[in-house]
């Protein structure tokens, strides 16, 4: 992979440059604890995962549709019998979610600091604008970025905007993450260098099996920092 | 008011290029029929106009946050006694306005059309991106625009951050909107040309009252076509 050309970075956020799924987690763990009454832990988790899927098209990304999904997924498991205690508390969990503080992952200050100056440094993300906007500020990483772009999917096409947006080639765009799928495989379709690195959850919608001989052009770091003595 | 300096038009979405506020009426209005056991029209609207602005901090503008307040306020009116068939019935009406069909408004395509490679054409809309870009998808207005800067909020800093990423001075914007408070004043604040095109319904929270000795340099008009004959 050749980082020559390379103009703009973009960074994805969520379990790229802050902790984010173990709050969903943590949000589902809560929810099933809620809903035990009804239903068994396996079954509560299935249903949850049904729904957001169905709801994805229509709600998209984000806390907001989460909740709404948690909700609809209750008000099946209880057989239309959910008491308004849980319903309140269901709410809560989303408010917590929407507030929680932001926990940086280890080391990108320290690179967002070295690549500063040296290019076009962007986020990329899916989700809620305005949760997105908040997350970026609470992070006092804002200084770093030349702006935000807050995608509403993250598949080619999407990339293809984006490269048009920032008026450059797709192969001067960098683009780093943690998830396969949406941050590393539609990158390369498009002739963009990625880099991947994983975080230890991944969003079962976002996994992605690679065929062993699928010889695809993209590194893999263990830690962010990595990244500096690479470009 | 000058547009002789003008490079970007930038064009508010809801109420502005289609139907919006009209469907967010509606919901209200099926909102209070399902209260109606518990409380009387004045009592419902004014207990939900207080949870939007209570949650307006923490949801942003947008359906889904809509919806999560109208569950919250139904579980308030109801003190706790919420039946699931209502809020399945509250769920249901947030689905539909997500769903709903596009109707432009009179004259917006037609002025598109005339102002098309003149100026470089922007949508500046608040709200959800999703929902945002969905519209617009269905719109098939977007073809006219270079692209859509949905925003987390209209505030003159916000127009500020819109002027920086369009790489030109405030006086190079022109901003058209239907609402005074968000797509007139923060312009005029900024230094930079807005038009005001009122809708017929404004949501409470986006009124507000000018002083009539107010002298502020803006236009009113009362269909978009008149765009046409003034720039």
């Amino acid at each position: 992979m050749m980082f020559e050309n390379i103009k703009v970075i973009a960074f994805d956020a969520d379990d790229t440059l802050w902790v984010n799924e173990t709050y969903f987690r943590e949000a589902e763990d809560a929810f099933v604890a809620l809903l035990l009454p009804y239903e068994n832990k396996d079954k509560i988790t299935k249903e949850l995962g049904e729904t957001e899927i169905k709801n994805l098209s229509i709600y998209g990304y984000g806390v907001k549709g989460f909740v709404l999904s948690l909700i609809e997924c209750a008000l099946v498991l209880s057989k239309d019998q959910l008491p308004a205690e849980i319903l309140g508390k269901i709410l809560e969990i989303g408010k917590e979610m929407l507030e929680k503080p932001i926990q940086l992952l280890d080391g990108v200050e320290e690179v967002l600091e070295s690549l500063q100056g040296k290019f076009k440094l962007i986020v990329a993300t899916k989700g809620d604008l305005l949760d997105q906007e908040r997350k970026l500020a609470k992070s006092h990483l804002l200084h770093y970025f030349h702006h935000i772009e807050v995608m509403s999917d993250k598949k080619e096409k999407d990339y293809l905007k984006l490269v048009k947006h920032l008026d450059i080639l797709p192969s001067q765009l960098l683009m780093i993450g943690n998830s396969l799928k949406s941050d590393v495989l539609p990158l390369i379709a498009i002739g963009a260098p990625a880099i991947h690195i994983p975080f230890h959850t991944t969003w079962i919608h976002e996994e992605v099996t690679l065929e062993k001989d699928q010889n695809l052009d993209f590194k893999t770091l263990t830690n962010i920092k990595e990244l500096i003595a690479l470009i």
